[in-house]
C-alpha cells in the first residue's frame, strides 16, 4: 500500500476517533466519567505532532492531528460546560 | 528543536494521554460516559500509524503509537468489565 494512503487512513481514523465521544457528550450532557487531564494532555501532544508534521513535510500527519486538535478543543469546551460544579 | 526529540515528546504526550482516563476508570469502575466506539476506532487508527512508522522508519511514531495501542486495549478491556449490562 502507498505510504501516503496508509498515513491518510491512519490519520483519518485517529482524528475521527474522538467524534463518537463528542457526540455522546453533547447528547447526554454528562462528562463525569471522562478525564479532563486526558483531553488536555492529548491537545498538547497533538499540537506537537502538527509541528512535527510541518518540519517533516508530511501532510497526513499535519492534517489529521490539526483536525484532532479542533475536535479535542471542542470536547474540552463541552467538558467545561457540562461538568458538575 | 531536533525533529526526533520533538517527535518523541509529541509521541510521549499522545501515548500517555489515555493513562489518566484509564486510572479514572479503574478507580471509579464506571464507564457509562465513555464511548466504546471511540476506543475501537482509536485502536484501529493507532495500529495503522504503527504500520506507517515502520514503513517510514520513524521510531517516535512506531513507539508512541504501539504504546498507545496497548493502553487503549487495556481501556477497552476495562470497558467490557465495568459496563452496565
Amino acid at each position: 500500500m502507498d505510504v501516503n494512503v496508509l498515513g491518510i487512513i491512519a490519520g483519518f481514523l485517529t482524528s475521527i476517533s474522538m467524534i463518537p465521544q463528542l457526540i455522546k457528550v453533547i447528547r447526554e450532557k454528562n462528562v463525569e466519567d471522562i478525564s479532563w487531564v486526558m483531553i488536555l494532555v492529548l491537545i498538547c501532544g497533538l499540537s506537537l505532532w502538527v509541528w512535527y508534521g510541518i518540519i517533516q513535510k508530511e501532510l497526513p500527519i499535519i492534517l489529521s492531528n490539526a483536525f484532532a486538535v479542533l475536535v479535542n478543543i471542542t470536547l474540552l469546551t463541552c467538558f467545561m460546560i457540562y461538568r458538575k460544579k
